[in-house]
């Protein structure tokens, strides 16, 4: 029985509580928020206990595990004082927003043996993982092009906006990145990106990117193109196609119902899941399995601090492309 | 180069006519019609001679086939002095409304050794034949269940209704059964039909049926449904299904364009080809072809005197089977 | 909290006793088995007692609930000791193989004020619920035609099969004559069936019927059409198509992943979902949420005794038109 | 009746040559070509005459028009040549590769008074000009980011490729960027370009590019990217997706037949369309069409000189991008 204290009440904090409570083999034992009111209400709902002070959970010999998901620049801090108190960590995506900072913790965690896992949770999704397999035995033989579109039905709140410009590399796109090094398990070397703002000033006052193309291109030479958008009116859309030298794999969307309408006027399905919730429902339960399992085997979680470091300095270079108009090399 | 007498310019006449006049081995010489405003226009615009007298064009030694596409009630007499004329026939279905004037044409046809084919135009539509082809290959092993939707999108005009009572089973689902003898390459043995009247009484002045569903038990043991309407009003609905050992093999319908419309709506595509001069143009192209080509090379053309009255036969026993409320077994 | 007492630990009892386990407002109290081995190992696993004697489990004053899942034969005595015990009933279709051991049933059901649910589990389906829906909300008018495809990847083994002759009509299709009576809001008053044995003697050592087909009529006019087969070998095949005046709605088949692979072959997607199991995982979870509901709100579950008796009576007419080759009128 | 001087009897010439037999309001005078036997042919086909000698076919005053299918180095001359000599003018893109040239042609063109056309014939394609109509009428509302995948299944010839470095922007993707250009009515004004080689050296001996992606903003914002292949190995793959505000469209692929297969390993659909000989029969018809009747009616043609202008400088710009590194910028 892993016992979870989990950090952060807010957005993607109830989901990962209710998949903690739907385990068996796991238990919700604190939650920490600095409001104490969101903090309060999702202990109570799964029989946790509540606090505001982070280091009173740690000391709870019980806990085993932390679950991170506050905001992004909260994360490193986090992560160090949770390596410390040896607990194994689930942190969600980006680490932090920082290369550095990254690099810190890494450095902590690596020194304290501590498991780690990155919240990639696409990996997880069954379409994406059929397209992953059929990579690995090689149904396309060698990639040679990747296209992803990544776009979700609305920007984030102004507040979200302003604390992570460049949201749609740091918060977005970097699922893509992480994607394309996990499916291609190659590293791009260099990124071009361009932006635009197409949303207006009320729903984008901060004018921070709200729709962006990248190419990227991997070591191996594969090119590899993403697009993202905050105003997907249509839905959550999550495509990737994988194209090689014996044919193309499509991860489609997906649809909650299987229901045609035939009418005059032509024919008409459902519109797409809504957005991460709905559609990535179930890769946020596996992923939870994943990490508990490896946990409780002692082996390590699937996805590492590198991975996540990876993917975020992609996102750098790519707001660094978009902001100077050339292309941008990727370090290693 | 053969030429052709067309004998009716309405309807279909002028579909024929045009597959004929973009033939470079085929020519449209003669156009028969009792309504000479009509078999004008259609010869005129083709650079034929047109005639209210059969007759007349019959003894053109030019004329090398006729093709009928006149009322129902009117092939059996054309084809039989087209046969005494020594010419090549088409005649589209039915072959005639009565089993024993089929039979006399039959005779007539044997007798003067004339090349006759009747127009059951979807077996040259290309989803079908690739159906076909892949029921001869054995891809789905023996055939158990076949399911064909065969639904118009409109009831024809009352005069034409009042001419051919049960025209659902004459006009409409002869078409299925003989596909259901093409494909399986088996003879149904009984059949059972419901109908219904759905349209009002102004759309549907005689009353006669609209809506029907027939189930074929096939001498080799398999089973068939059949479903017809006069209003789909999405569009002439063409289904074929063939369910196997070995699988199953659909033919769908056909689209307009690959126009694909997302929205907060749902997914939108075109509504379906609205009826058989757009769904079979390829069908009727590719039969005049077969047809053409047969007689160039004296071989006997594809569908036979015979076809036409299996089917015809299948379409009397459904009509009792709809009128009695019993199934009806066929005879051979 | 709703403590429930499951009787039959073989077949769909452990998905039931899965779906019990996953709920916060309810709970697996006893597993009621002859089969001591499998009652102990189910009860074990979720914490529940286990007993070879119904009364038993019926005696104890915590159980709310009676969740029967045994052969059908079985089915009506249980009942009636269940609803004399005071507990609410969910039974697995069918209520049983004989019409007038159902009315004996409905009988003690309606005078010990039982609540009661038959498993009809489809109708919690999100694609088919869907279009009910859609029909409830008018979309297609007036239903006219309905095709209901229901094929399932194997026999059922020889003893169960010896034990209720005709199960594709009393075990499969009478999923199907429930949507139809379902989604249409109306009865049928006629049926058709004709059947067929494909399989080969080692398949179908008993001979009973694996392929069939049903024409129905309903009361209100409209016309409907039920095929099945005993060896989907794509995968469990599950689809209802409902035509009206307005137009048309399919509910689809289900596939586990949105993957596409293209290559020089064509373009292949998975195949479907291979059971029930796994098709219907979604509805069985919403239908026993509406039970436990709907017994802790104090109403009537969704699905009545009589839905259940009106469902046996079409596949017991189906069956004497399978046998008599001729159509057969339903009572009401 | 039209009557037209083809320029070029290989590749797409006899394409062109049966489209104009097909019109009855058009007519295949003469065929240039140097070689002469591959002329004769041609012309003897349609009954035209043959020659080696442009300036004879153009001396005759029956010819109105002139279609270039030479290869593009050609066209700049025979193009000069023919407006000189009054005839109207159909050229196959690009018109020529080097901008300098088009200049001096688009003089000849202008002082002459010359109809002109640039067979962009995509713009004439059903699927794509239906997406082209919806963004007309604002389904999308403005647009924001445009995803062209264009991918052919083989290589050019050697010596093809040799005569034309960087044929995949000159020769494939010249017709995305005019795609672009016409669908958003919008001009490009930077592009950043990446290439890669990936056929083998057996293959692709020049080692010119076989694989590119390009990144283009328009002048009214919206971000765009295109991709292309010389080895999409599972046919011709040309899709194109517009997002915008209101929602996005999608021209999918095409396929020749409407079969699905169903077994055990899955759902098996056609390979897509071999090339754009099959995929754009029906837009090399209604092109031809739209030229004969421009002529016939006086108008313009409707894609000028000026359109193969722009497409050919986005071209260039791609390539001195892909040759760079750098995202380049596009005149006026």
């Amino acid at each position: 029985m892993l016992q979870f204290c989990l950090v952060g009440a807010g957005f993607i904090g109830p989901l990962h509580a209710a998949n903690i409570a739907a385990r068996s083999d796991a238990r919700l034992t604190w939650v920490v928020d600095l409001d104490t009111r969101a903090g309060d209400a999702l202990a109570r709902k799964h029989g946790a206990r509540a606090t505001a002070d982070l280091d009173e959970a740690l000391r709870d010999p019980a806990v085993g595990a932390v679950l991170i998901c506050t905001p992004p620049r909260t994360h490193a801090a986090i992560i160090e004082r949770a390596a410390r108190a040896g607990k194994a960590i689930f942190c969600e995506k980006p680490v932090d927003l920082d290369l550095a900072r990254v690099a810190d913790c890494a450095k902590v965690v690596a020194d304290t043996h501590t498991p780690f896992h990155v919240g990639f949770n696409r990996r997880y999704d069954p379409s994406h993982r059929a397209l992953f397999d059929a990579m690995r035995n090689g149904e396309i033989g060698r990639p040679e092009m990747l296209v992803l579109s990544s776009r979700d039905p609305e920007i984030s709140p102004p507040d979200y906006v302003a604390a992570m410009p460049y949201g749609i590399f740091y918060d977005t796109m970097i699922h893509d990145f992480d994607m394309v090094r996990w499916l291609t398990a190659d590293e791009p070397v260099e990124v071009f990106a361009r932006t635009a703002c197409m949303l207006d000033a009320k729903e984008n006052p901060h004018r921070d990117p709200d729709t962006a193309m990248a190419v990227l291109k991997m070591a191996g030479g594969a090119l590899v193109h993403v697009n993202s958008s905050f105003r997907a009116v249509y839905g959550y859309d999550q495509r990737i196609e994988a194209f090689g030298e014996k044919g193309m794999l499509i991860s489609r969307n997906h649809q909650p119902t299987g229901l045609e309408r035939h009418d005059a006027s032509g024919i008409r399905q459902d519109p797409l899941l809504r957005f991460f919730i709905e559609r990535y429902a179930e890769s946020y339960v596996r992923e939870l399995a994943d990490f508990v399992e490896a946990v409780a085997d002692h082996r390590a979680p699937s996805i590492t601090l590198e991975d996540g470091r990876r993917a975020l300095q992609v996102a750098e270079a790519a707001m660094t492309s978009a902001k100077s108009g050339a292309a941008v090399a990727i370090g290693s």
